[in-house]
């Protein structure tokens, strides 16, 4: 048996998660079949299960991967821009993120197990986005009047807005402008945006 | 055979519409087969298909019905409004409303028929906001340096977050809070919210 790089490890397991997320963005969780997992990941069902347990563990390694990648651009940007970025295209940031997104929804609803995975995850997004809003807050771009707990789930909220739009398929229509709104709504003052540096 | 009254017939249509929406809510579309469909409504597929055409027209029927529903509570109360109340009661109003929500999600997202007919539905919604938020700017009562149709996408978007959120069973927080920050940045000044009347 050959040797294989903890690299070719990596490669493999995120050529498996690729392959997934399209798989369920496609057909639904139900409907991601061993089979159909076998044809998007192009690989056999064995080598997909030795890596992960079973189908739920390959999705909440898709819901984990998606929370680690948000938080990471959140560190950085802050969850408005994320929202930016989401918008000009909905489907790159990774791929096919919004189409999981309604899958992941749904099963959190009615799997109390999943839910609670799933909240885990999303309080790495919560952590990021509230850091954030901290040193901004001590630099005085943020409002005061307001929790920053508060502000911390207004953002996330319209971001649950946001996908869910966008994973529906629905026109963007004004949503840019909206989130200028969204934007002036957690700084100091309301004055119209200006040059300075991405608030949230 | 007995003859039915016009209040008969409707009382008939509302028991489907109602068993229905929770057989949605608990099975999802396609597990929501005919038999289970005549387990929640208590009525014989015979009877339930004499209303409905087939189980794509009783979901769509139930997307109309919702729509209505929240069309008419947007232009007494405002969007605002609605919003709060499905906060304090997430699943009275209607019954299993935010249940289905995921469901009508997901189905518009990979059904493009389905996706317009749930458009036109939620264009009563955007309209009993609109038509609102007019009259309120017409009073002096919002902010005048954003177009309407960025605020009434803007409290769209707000809605959909928070359907999205109580749909998957996560916890309110302090969403309340958070309706606050939104009511006070569609109005005039962003002083924090007194006595006066609901706004958006």
């Amino acid at each position: 048996m050959p040797r294989v790089s903890s690299d070719q490890l990596e490669a493999r397991r995120r050529q498996i998660l690729d392959g997934a997320r399209e798989c369920f963005a496609r057909h639904g969780y139900e409907g991601a079949t061993v089979r159909r997992l076998e044809q998007t990941t192009g690989l056999s069902r064995g080598a997909i299960f030795h890596y992960f347990r079973d189908k739920q563990a390959l999705f909440l390694a898709i819901a984990e991967q998606d929370a680690r990648v948000m938080a990471a651009v959140v560190a950085e940007q802050g969850l408005v821009q994320v929202m930016r970025e989401l918008l000009s295209s909905p489907d790159s940031r990774p791929a096919g993120w919004t189409g999981t997104y309604l899958e992941m929804a749904r099963k959190a609803r009615t799997d109390e197990a999943f839910r609670g995975h799933w909240q885990a995850y999303s309080a790495e997004l919560t952590t990021a986005t509230r850091n954030r809003l901290e040193r901004q807050a001590a630099s005085g771009a943020l409002r005061a009047d307001v929790d920053l707990t508060v502000l911390t789930q207004y953002l996330e909220l319209v971001l649950e807005g946001l996908v869910s739009h966008l994973a529906m398929g629905l026109p963007a229509g004004h949503l840019a402008s909206v989130l200028d709104v969204v934007e002036q709504s957690v700084r100091r003052t309301t004055a119209p945006v200006d040059g300075a540096g991405a608030v949230g």
